[in-house]
């Protein structure tokens, strides 16, 4: 960690440019940055599943840490699953090799709705919650933490569809033909989101992402009538002074939208050019992004120009938090992450210095 | 067709529009209209493939003829398939029956790019021109007709790819990999392009539409360097006076990149509101768009509340032409595009007129 965030006066780069304030250099971490990519996460894996992983609250935590060590980046993230707090609700999630997660019961009329059993994320998922900790306990204090929910919108999506999705035809035709059984899921959706996310930052997270992955998928007519009430209702019942990443992919068009739902930060895909969507945005709010993730399949110098490109966007101003627009690719070469990680450092301080912690392999 | 806009001396309202000059009600027509949704559609590929239909000019004159009738929209389209212009490049084009099209020998390298033959449609696609004129001659005058090609990036991603993809890395790793190839080979399918829409033109087409379907895929530091210049050329060399809408889906964030690249009217995907791009993009262009296909699957009501939503964006502005932001979904009901057609007319000129031609069935 570099020693002018380290200044316990100032605070950590990351959680500084939460609430735009001024930084030494710009912050970065990168979603999915505990995947497949990384050779020390695949040695892990080859031991265990998925769920095993997640359900391990020493190998999460462990796995949590290893990624900010290799990558140089300023902020960890627990290392879980966002369908993870849906598993108690009896709709038969499984995630199989090679398809993602498959629920074999979708919930796509009022009566499944009404079926779901109400779900206490302290009984049912106390592992990620003791992972929070490890993690928090074995970083001791050299970058924040980040734990992570999906929003009600995206799990309701995994519910309605039961497997991956292009165009969430289903999702649509549930709120479009049934609006009050859409609310009434979306409603509970938010109520467990924002225990979830809660119980988190109890355990020690010190900002937390909501993942809203797929909504991009809506006109911002329906976001405004479908969704932006029940995001809104989670970001507003957040812990206080903590900071929240409002997040989604193709989401250029529902910006303003999802602002005006809140987070502190405001996540940006790589499809929108960075300045011009702050510039809409305002002020008022922070925002994260936006690397085209393929682009770290390219070389380190084109990956260097489009980081240029990516600060250039944000001008200076305070309150710009670096990241890919979505979770890095699983055949990402890790030393090109590394590239980009030192890239954002060096050319917003113009400095070329990285002092790091830990040691990379 | 309306008596108002039959007018001689005011011209057909969907050209009009195009032109940004005032109109009785908002033109409107529907992408794929001619398709696997319309039983009308459905009874001719009982008897004949998608590539034998696009083959049989009086066929495919007749299925875009009838569309016309059935629906009541204000434009035509022709049938045809905008890969068709690259079967003749060798490169193995097949389309598999629920699979969509399969491109056996992608073209990944600057020697594939090489290799490409030079292709004329007048010699390769002489049925496409030929069913123009036949389209246009058994329409008599009544609405136009609207001619289209692939954009060079679509044609390429297909090209590159050689499956339906959704994160496009082939075809980014071949730009930033091989910028020189890249160009090459979008300068290439920017000639076939030009040739192709300019053959449809001479052949009778009214109007003609650029699809760049994929193009949201890309940033828009990535869409101004690879892209743009492209997509212009083709934009500048089209038959003047001849009407060109610029479409793609996903674009919310590369409109004004898009604008830039040309075109009378800009198509727009349902995740946008109609009225704010049109604001972030000026007087200088007519739009067209934008209701979500997948609101064709809800009830009549909720869809004349959408079209509503999206006539209220444009607010009345001459230069709307009403559609859906991508092409109708193969399980819509025929009977609710029509609902949407009349919707459109009845809520554009608040007097619930709409005379016909032709029956529906």
């Amino acid at each position: 960690m570099r020693g002018a965030d380290a200044d316990a006066s100032t605070g950590p780069s990351f959680l500084r440019a939460c609430r735009r304030q001024p930084v030494a250099c710009t912050p970065v971490w990168v979603m999915r940055q505990i995947g497949r990519y990384l050779p020390a996460y695949q040695a892990v894996r080859a031991r265990m599943s998925l769920l095993d992983l997640c359900k391990t609250p020493d190998a999460a935590a462990e796995v949590t840490i290893r990624a900010v060590e290799i990558l140089g980046v300023d902020a960890a993230i627990i290392f879980a699953d966002i369908l993870l707090v849906m598993e108690p609700l009896g709709v038969g999630l499984s995630f199989l090799q090679g398809e993602g997660p498959m629920i074999h019961r979708p919930v796509r009329t009022g009566e499944a709705v009404r079926r779901l059993p109400d779900v206490d994320p302290a009984e049912s998922v106390p592992f990620v919650f003791e992972a929070v900790r490890l993690a928090r306990e074995g970083l001791g204090g050299r970058v924040p933490l980040i734990g992570f929910a999906g929003a009600p919108f995206t799990l309701a999506s995994y519910l309605v569809e039961g497997r991956p999705s292009r165009a969430f035809l289903e999702t649509k035709h549930l709120m479009h033909a049934d609006p009050d059984a859409w609310h009434t899921l979306m409603e509970r959706l938010a109520v467990l989101s924002t225990r979830y996310l809660n119980g988190q930052i109890a355990a020690g997270a010190d900002a937390v992402q909501l993942f809203d992955s797929w909504v991009g998928c809506l006109s911002p007519d329906d976001y405004r009538r479908f969704v932006l009430p029940h995001s809104r209702r989670v970001i507003a019942s957040i812990t206080p002074g903590v900071p929240v990443i409002h997040f989604g992919t193709g989401t250029a068009g529902l910006l303003e939208l999802m602002q005006e739902a809140g987070g502190d930060v405001l996540g940006l895909d790589w499809r929108v050019d960075l300045g011009q969507a702050w510039g809409r945005l305002g002020d008022g709010v922070a925002v994260q992004g936006n690397l085209d993730p393929a682009l770290l399949l390219a070389s380190p110098a084109e990956i260097r120009r489009g980081v240029r490109a990516v600060l250039d966007g944000a001008a200076g101003r305070p309150g710009h938090i670096f990241n890919l627009g979505h979770g890095v690719l699983p055949h990402t070469p890790w030393d090109h992450v590394v590239a980009m990680v030192d890239a954002v450092h060096e050319l917003s301080t113009g400095t070329g210095a990285s002092g790091r912690f830990g040691s990379r392999a």
